[in-house]
């Protein structure tokens, strides 16, 4: 019997997280991940990952992968996995991928997105899955400003690289989405630095407020010194929602 | 300097609750809102309210009515009250109101939304907020069921009375929405009876799993017997949205 190499789409709500990637103390998803794993392979195993989310980043859309020697069938290995995880993550898909497949390396582009919701008060029913503004926002700024991080840049002013020097990255879309009081902003890369999401967003709140404006953003991103753009929005906002690979978005 | 009358549209998170209504112990919504009022006026105020919702039920348009001494703008009341209270209960709209104003004797009606999510697997980001159903739900036959609801009719067989023995209710509208994999029911009634809503939707989903047909719906409201219906749906997939009066929608 063969160890197989195992793909799956990963949903958690990141509010009692400490952050994706395992650590010496508290509780990871990774480590919520490996440790189900264990208890129904009876084996040690390690994940991969796409993205290491941040303390109380939400996904609906991580990759991991993980090889496993598991006697039944893939079905009753979800159903396992899903039964022994806690209800804040949730194996949503699970398939069996080529030996080589590696979730980082492998990524062709991450999408994110970053909830604000611009109101006088703010929403219980939303609390964990948004920012909330107060002042009105002037979306058509934002809009502006935030087609500038389009193409290929040197995003050093907006986060800092998990590994290695290198803070070059292809910005392939953004967006902004205005559903009533909800501004939602989606952003698609190759890969993204160290919270450049929640800088980038932290920066365009300042041109909505009028804090800012657009030709700065510019002028911020040819800096190239994290210094110049602004502190980044809250985690809660955030979500990791796709993955793309050649073989298509999972 | 004369007392006034206030009226406040009140939003929940309702899963750390034990309920709208104030008890001996445990943490209540009237309970933390009567103690930010009393922190903020510095004296004891009771409120009254348009309906008492349940242990882990939500609500957007809660409605709720007190009598304050305060000597400065509703504004300045507003945020103070906000101030006070926790994450969980937001006051988003205050107005003063006619003296005689009373949020459950004046209302002509309510709406509640229940969420179901009927996929696969639960989501982690929708926990709180929806029931999980595994298996496909039949939502033709559920609205054909839910269509039965409306008119007067007693609806013994759904529910107890908060108070007196009259279980004859008009419910004015229901409507089952579809939006990818929620299922989304709304219905619209003067008033309802204890756990009627969670009751109707327990039923419908026996319908939508194909364990009732809707002509048994008919029979069991016909019964008026409570142990003809289906346990009650849970809590945390129940929202009370809207309450209507003579003078408008709040």
């Amino acid at each position: 019997m063969d160890r197989k190499r195992y793909r799956a789409i990963v949903e958690y709500e990141g509010t009692d997280f400490l952050g994706y990637q395992i650590q010496a103390k508290g509780r990871t998803v990774q480590g919520e991940l490996e440790k189900a794993l264990g208890k129904v392979t009876q084996s040690d195993i390690r994940i991969d990952s796409a993205g290491r989310t941040d303390a109380g980043v939400h996904a609906t859309g991580q990759v991991i992968a993980f090889n496993a020697l598991w006697r039944h069938s893939l079905e009753e290995l979800h159903r396992a996995l899903n039964a022994t995880l806690s209800w804040d993550v949730v194996i949503s898909d699970l398939t069996i991928s080529d030996r080589s497949f590696h979730p980082r390396f492998d990524a062709l582009s991450r999408t994110y997105r970053y909830t604000i919701l611009n109101q006088l008060w703010p929403s219980p029913l939303q609390q964990r899955y948004a920012y909330h503004i107060r002042n009105p926002l002037d979306v058509a700024a934002m809009r502006q400003a935030g087609r500038l991080f389009t193409g290929t840049h040197d995003f050093a002013s907006f986060g800092k690289p998990p590994q290695g020097k290198n803070t070059v990255r292809e910005v392939k879309q953004v967006e902004w989405i205005v559903d009533g009081t909800r501004l939602v902003f989606e952003i698609t890369a190759n890969a993204f630095l160290y919270r450049m999401v929640r800088t980038i967003v932290g920066t365009l709140v300042q041109v909505g407020l009028g804090q800012l404006v657009p030709k700065d953003v510019k002028d911020i991103i040819a800096a190239q010194d994290l210094t110049q753009s602004a502190p980044p929005a809250p985690a809660r906002g955030l979500c990791l929602i796709k993955v793309t690979y050649p073989q298509g978005s999972l």
